[in-house]
């Protein structure tokens, strides 16, 4: 008998944790939520945030699943005894809890992998209200709950956001389909923008939004250099929800990486690199490594990066790069000149001696004042300057807004995106284009 | 005769919109009044957001009001007819809704000043509950209003995030801290943790809790190998949470690095390594840079942080960093003998050619597999090497769990915390202890 469907009319999402409630503090799991229902068609009703204490969470979950038939609740499952999700659930279900004895072996099992005895507070991540179902957890310890009372149902997921997003993928959306969510649904086209700021990119498709507006949803969502943009209409016109988006995508041209949900700049630039058979290796000052960091977190990166180099003092500059002592003492660390003899320097290190392809490497390097001091008239916080050197050369001056940490985030966005710039207009120009030598390129 | 004091114990917030609960839409109304609440030492104990159907609006803020003593509802003010707080709040209090006759002629004034006749409609925003004060609004429309119920409050502030701040500063901070606030608020402790798992720090500190959880709130929060433990308690009894936080630091030891809040193990690194006047180079494998990253995010670390190497392909471990291709061939890249070359290598880069102070520089390096793939059964997926070489020298296996991500930011966290332990315990043991070599340092 296959299990009776979930309720997918609407839902209540209870973030739990005292710490949600703390000032600075973000609760990341409820925008998951709304954005993973929001695929499946389901509309959120209710949300709230309970600190960890067991009275305010029964009353809270009795809340949220009056307030919707399918409740979610985002955190408490851990094994420490401020984790009180579980029997806070429970009781507002009106039942015992039990030990589910494959969770304890799946828990156990997870500590010995890493050969570790089980904690025996472990065991307490592996109690289940009576008549529920364990989901299992594919990225940590806690297994997650779905209880059912009446037609309703409760969710029980991990508090790590990267925990509650896979077991949503792998448990609870798999069963929300089966009982009919999605398909009666709505679908979202993705388009990945880099090169623009917010503003810029809304002014280029003022015109293209009353159509949206009317139709589809738009959302645009800028994050550290890179622009998310989110058109979102029912399924039954998935045809002009992609016609939506395909025409933005054609307005925007270039600055579109990708089209696929929750890429980054490197992915676009491992894909092209791995098309070309080509290579890149990555000089850096005041990124720090930041930019090796966002490479190697692509699977399969060792494919396309070799080496990177975080040259912070001046003398590693020289050292480790071949920047040349003069220019550094003329025109100083931060200066076309100083970028452009760090790519060159790390792409000739990789070529020379790491055994990256000559004539098929491309060098990268990132050279800025993050502030918060450092800074003067002539070259202001926020002043980077961005080469690239191999097949086709560039080198380009930002000055970013912001703190450091949001400099550093912009430089690291701003070097893959002219990487991928430079690729791109090489493989273009392949044959007849003169090379552009180490001019700022035009957007 | 002054009014009655407000309660100033703890507040609960119900931002009020269904468009609030829509993907990609954010509530800026509880941040802001989390941040202005916590400027007044009142803590936030509950917080929902709820759309603006009169019944779920009823029903959240009498679980509000239960929570805690002071709740405010944000929005839901408006002329319109699904602007339903008023009605909702006045349910909630169990009273009737009366027409404020000064409320009136202010929203009246409003428009006449914009050479506007007041819509009928606007009327439905003097409406006050039974006994209730009405709050001006200095920069809009929708006066607030103040209901008291036995010991509790509740607030109605206007949705606009610019109004909700100009008569929370004009009307009800004033009146929080003629109530006491502020002067007697919360103080918190922060512990920070490295070199424990969640669990296993829970369990060292069993025997304290029962004590914390009476007097004082004890909140511990897991994030990628490093751990915020919080001691949270009355300002009157400040020195009551200080000792508690001193008597878990004492039970914790040397994997406290830091008390002070927003610290990570690279801040603890800085300091150290900034009052020896010794320095760091680093070389990443599988963190590609992360370390690097992480180290330059400190501002100053160019007081104690020269160079690191991401030397993702084996060529580069062998051509940037000298470790014998021999060790490659015989061990592989994850391996003791590896790691321990990197942090060698990479210290007398930094050393010989750079000219950070030999004897006076540090070398960390990691190796390891970060998956999804390039697993096997003796070397999994998760498999870390870390090695430390400098006037003390360390190398240490982990096991990590998770995918690549996790096992990625967990490998640069525990690197970070060997090369603090090292220098740490070289301090302590100078001039006395043998060089540990290459040993495995028990925690």
């Amino acid at each position: 008998m296959p299990p009776a469907p979930l309720p997918i009319s609407g839902a209540a999402v209870v973030a739990v944790g005292a710490e949600l409630l703390a000032p600075d503090r973000e609760d990341r799991n409820t925008p998951a939520l709304k954005r993973l229902l929001a695929e499946l068609g389901i509309p959120v009703e209710f949300a709230a945030v309970a600190p960890d204490g067991e009275t305010a969470l029964v009353e809270t979950l009795r809340l949220a699943m009056r307030r919707a038939p399918l409740a979610f609740a985002a955190g408490g499952l851990g094994p420490t005894t401020d984790d009180r999700t579980r029997f806070a659930a429970a009781r507002a279900l009106g039942v015992e809890l039990r030990e589910h004895a494959p969770s304890v072996e799946a828990i156990r099992a997870r500590f010995e992998r890493r050969g570790l005895p089980m904690p025996e507070v472990n065991r307490l991540q592996a109690l289940l209200p009576e008549g529920a179902e364990a989901l299992p957890n594919p990225a940590g310890t806690a297994p997650g709950v779905l209880a059912r009372a009446g037609g309703s149902a409760l969710v029980l997921l991990p508090g790590p956001p990267r925990e509650l997003e896979a077991m949503f993928a792998a448990e609870v959306a798999p069963r929300l389909r089966a009982s009919g969510a999605g398909a009666a649904g709505r679908v979202t086209e993705t388009l990945l923008v880099a090169g623009l700021t917010e503003s810029s990119l809304q002014e280029r498709i003022l015109d293209l939004t009353p159509a949206a507006a009317a139709a589809e949803d738009l959302a645009i969502l800028a994050h550290g250099g890179e622009i998310e943009l989110r058109v979102v209409g029912p399924a039954a016109r998935a045809g002009a929800v992609r016609g939506l988006a395909d025409r933005i995508a054609a307005r925007l041209g270039a600055a579109v990486f990708s089209r696929s949900p929750g890429e980054g700049l490197e992915h676009a630039v491992g894909r092209l690199l791995t098309e070309r058979g080509e290579r890149v290796a990555v000089a850096e000052s005041l990124t720090g490594g930041r930019i090796g960091d966002r490479i190697t977190r692509v699977p399969g990166s060792s494919g396309w990066f070799d080496v990177a180099v975080a040259t912070y003092a001046n003398q590693a500059k020289e050292a480790v790069l071949g920047v040349p002592r003069p220019t550094l003492a003329s025109v100083g660390a931060v200066s076309r000149e100083t970028a452009i003899a760090m790519a060159t320097g790390v792409r000739r290190l990789a070529e020379d001696r790491v055994g990256s392809p000559a004539g098929r490497t491309w060098g990268l390097a990132v050279t800025g004042i993050a502030g918060p001091t450092g800074g003067s008239a002539q070259k202001p916080v926020g002043l980077v300057w961005i080469a690239v050197s191999g097949p086709r050369d560039a080198a380009r001056r930002f000055v970013f807004p912001g703190d450091r940490d949001l400099i550093r985030q912009l430089a690291s966005a701003a070097a893959l995106n002219l990487l991928r710039r430079t690729v791109e207009s090489h493989r273009q120009g392949a044959g007849g284009v003169e090379p552009l030598g180490f001019e700022t390129p035009t957007r």
